[in-house]
């Protein structure tokens, strides 16, 4: 099990995977950086343990160390015990949710294989914001979509505020870059047996609700909140759907668009 | 039009309906305070000289006041130009928008009449976060709901943070409290011809997507995120309506929940 050992001094470099979180140069997290995962909270750490991405330590409160006490029964790795003052001192600023774990990255699932069997993909195009991208994941593991494709120009969903907005579920449902010419390579969609339908305020797209994919596979092709998809991104989509909307209001928030487009377009089991 | 009136001193009292907004003894928009509605920046201070609210004065940047300057013109109603520290300092934080617009509430809308025509309403109870409760009035506006009726124990929704997360549309989507005890009120929806369907994560609900309310009104029914609605509201519903969740996930945010019913029950047109 997790040997819990006690950490009185913030410079301590066993604790060095959690120092200076916000701090972009030494964030572990960002590319320059040492690539590291990191988890925040019991809900998300809880998460991250039960993940394909191998655990390296923990830094905590005691208190929220009990709270985790069965699932660090099984691992085998350092959880570092101090009080908010030295984890605050250590982290760089104070953490209301007074446990962190870190991880290693795990190597991406393989697209063909990921796509071999998946009923329902999001493929997405310039979602560069990390709040909202990580409300994607969330949305997209509650309602069942089986993949995330990352197309041009998204965030890394990774990022420390990605997974923490999504709850620990982009550890948790599968993600990787689409490989190939952008956006040539929804080719490889299609010849894993999806219909592609982007998702546009366009008012000549499709209803959602009257859009005939009757029981077929989908991948959903979303893009950023503003600027929506490229031309060419919906050039090379088989059909282009919409949600229809209330005249003179903004587009929804992107992951909030995209949870009403997987709950319309889930295949019936 | 609007007069526009440089202000240099952070004490000058023509600013006080902005002063001190995060201070919750002072702030006009709690309880106890002035009853104020404060927009913050452009895009809400516009839909707030749209809505049915009176607007008393804006404070701001010179170049947030040029950018507005079209809906200015037929505003009787002073502006206080001023710099980004001074606005700060009367404030109590610094605010990126750089514009403020403070209202008067308006009276609240009649709900009988309200409900005459209404296609598609909300009803909460418990909605008590704000972010949340903003976000689910931006998704009523996008999604075609004519009205949101509030329960017990929902926030305020004219709060500023509410103001803000809505994107201004907590001022243009109508909205009243459900008069009578609860959830006995609930009849006054049916009195009006609206079907009162519960929004559940219980099993045995019908999934949306097959609830058999094909053409007619309805009132959607939703309680907080986490308890969700009280069992006696639950019990007053004429039907009780689910969306399909992947096992093991945390149910979808509240105004997230929402919009995929809203969407899913919108009467045809």
């Amino acid at each position: 099990m997790a040997t819990i050992t006690r950490v009185e001094d913030p410079a301590d470099p066993r604790v060095d995977d959690f120092r200076d979180l916000t701090t972009a140069d030494r964030r572990p997290d960002r590319p320059g950086g040492r690539g590291l995962v990191i988890a925040e909270g019991v809900v998300v750490v809880r998460r991250m343990i039960d993940s394909p991405y191998p655990v390296r330590s923990l830094l905590g409160v005691p208190r929220r160390f009990d709270e985790l006490a069965g699932d660090l029964a099984a691992l085998p790795v350092p959880a570092y015990a101090t009080d908010a003052e030295t984890m605050a001192a250590v982290v760089g600023f104070h953490l209301n949710r007074g446990v962190l774990a870190v991880a290693d990255r795990a190597a991406p699932p393989d697209v063909t294989e990921l796509l071999r069997h998946a009923r329902l993909v999001a493929v997405l195009e310039g979602v560069n914001d990390h709040e909202n991208l990580g409300a994607l994941f969330r949305n997209a593991a509650a309602l069942g979509v089986d993949a995330v494709l990352l197309g041009p120009r998204c965030s890394d969903p990774l990022y420390r505020r990605s997974v923490r907005v999504s709850m620990g579920h982009v550890l948790r449902v599968p993600f990787a870059e689409l490989p190939g010419p952008w956006p040539a390579s929804l080719d490889l969609l299609r010849a894993a047996g999806l219909r592609v339908a982007a998702l546009t305020p366009a008012t000549d797209a499709q209803p959602l609700a009257s859009a005939a994919l009757g029981g077929q596979r989908v991948a959903v092709l979303l893009g950023a909140e503003g600027p929506g998809l490229t031309p060419e991104a919906l050039a090379a989509a088989d059909l282009r759907v919409r949600i229809p909307m209330a005249s003179g209001v903004d587009s929804l928030n992107v992951a909030t668009a995209a949870a009403v487009a997987f709950h319309a377009l889930t295949p019936p089991p």
